[in-house]
């Protein structure tokens, strides 16, 4: 099987998950301030989801540049990712129309812990067909990033019984934590560049 | 002409049916789970159509892989079972906002069941340009899951006139069916990789 | 400049508007026969635009394979002709809901009309490009389709005041026109490639 | 890390723009001339919006293509200047809806200044991974247009209290600055593969 096109696919899908989430956003009735007010809470939830998707295509493609073989587990494992990824532009758009309310809020972290628990099961997957010696395994370490941010989701979703700033405050702190460079699957791999030259 | 982008082009249609989906599934009014109830039907025909798409991606990706020349006939046999495949967005939602009702039910089927012809004039046309000996002969052997689906969605749709039930347990039957693997195809391949190191 | 991507981006515009023209297509309300009555002639223009979407395609699949050099000339006469075509599932979702009416199938026609014009447009900047001696210029002789379709547009698009079933005769007739196998280029060029070999 | 996933994934969030503006259109209500008359507006400003979006899939075509290594600042570069172009459609079709208002008139001159502001610092993120001297630095020169294009945006925002037409005047005309052929980047790559040959 090709990698290539796995990544093609992947790619593809999150394109238009980020792209479709504006079709959501319907277009202001009127065209005073007034008018734009409710779209306040739907373009910040729109932002974050944009942030999301955009560090899951950033640690898919790290994930894919390890990968060799593509089994049928791994295709699977995959398109199970991209489901709930999918759910994102529905889960946003419902959040950002019911600022604080705590149903949409424990549901959007329902399905961010539900897509870091496939990224976890790809992750595995592609192990599984490596070998724990393998470039990936090195670079995953003790993987504490993969670990922290289904815990820190399930506090949130928790959270939205008492308040809702304690599980907005999770939501983005968990995407600043991803931001934050995490050079060691780089290093490694520029160490073996050089070693190849 | 140029298998890679007939595959680029089948992606892109695949990924943007797999993604719009969501599209149709219209955001719920209000933010309690009385108003997300509706939601459960439409959903769970979600699901069902999302593990179909995927089920094609695969089985295409598999086709392709054996695929050297693409003549005008491939060309137009894709491009029909792409039809077939675009109405699914249509089809899922009109099942799932009438949850066990007959005709969407159906219709899903007549769907399914075209697509599955689709892909079988798809599959002829490789095979008369690519010879009865070529790898993909080889690789379909009797083709048992092929010849078993139109079957299947054909008892499907006609027992929609007596009970849903039947219906909804023969389409995730026949879903059940492709996920199990079929190790012709890849082990086939391997052998081939095999000879040639 | 790459050839790749301007192929690339071409297929992802076509792919989408292939596939967002169902999302035009509003799901039935209700569940009988009744219910999907006014969406037969919605899904017949979805079939006829279906078509010549699959035909632009790969009449541009034909066209790129000849382009050596990408200038920015090309470039905008592609997005010219992407721009008519992105217009598609708009007009085609129009005529559809409004069966037999003579403007939307004025409009249908006109917007075909300007797409063959900016597809002989492209055409005309790749000669140009690639000189008259190339092998794109010896592919296309002397372009009989390419040369009627504008004028049988023409004579649609002016049948819509008198009689709709001409225009409709008309759309369909050059639909078929395209899916008869155009053997030149395909010829040609495995002409060349035994030359090759 | 990979430039070909990157050019692969921009491209597909660009098309996916360009096609989905024409979802916001809404099929007019009617079959006559009357019916089609609210659709001028809408038009326009789809037409200009595909334009911008054509210069910035042109420019952005010609800044990946002095890219040697992607760091991960420059993917979130280029994210962030993805999530400005993915609000096109939303101020697109506000401003199409209410033609001559000030307010939706501002907002899209503020997304395109914000996506120039964006553009400059991917561009700056280019440069600074591959140095002054590299071919980027020689190509871009003084980078006129790009400096250039924010003020005029900026002083189409403010005329927004004063005169729509000064806007509308001024958007139209960075368009046409940029569709203007800026030779200097094919130039100096012309003269790279001359002297590769």
């Amino acid at each position: 099987m090709n990698k290539g096109r796995l990544e093609a696919f992947s790619d593809g899908v999150l394109a238009i998950i980020l792209t479709i989430m504006v079709l959501e956003i319907k277009v202001p009735q009127g065209s005073d301030f007034e008018a734009i007010k409710p779209l306040f809470p739907v373009l910040s939830s729109y932002v974050l989801s944009f942030i999301y998707i955009g560090i899951y295509w950033n640690n898919h493609h790290h994930l894919m540049h390890t990968v060799k073989y593509v089994s049928g587990n791994i295709l699977w494992a995959n398109l199970h990712l991209l489901f709930w990824l999918s759910l994102v532009p529905l889960v946003t758009n419902w959040m950002g129309k019911n600022p604080f309310a705590p149903l949409p809020m424990a549901l959007y972290g329902f399905m961010l812990l539900m897509a870091s628990i496939a990224f976890w099961i790809l992750q595995q997957q592609i192990l599984k067909k490596h070998g724990k010696n393998s470039l990936l395994a090195q670079a995953l370490g003790n993987n504490f990033k993969g670990k922290l941010s289904p815990i820190l989701y399930l506090i949130a979703i928790i959270s939205t019984c008492y308040s809702e700033w304690i599980s907005i405050t999770l939501y983005t702190l968990v995407a600043f934590i991803w931001l934050i460079p995490d050079k060691r699957i780089e290093i490694i791999f520029d160490e073996k560049l050089k070693e190849v030259d």
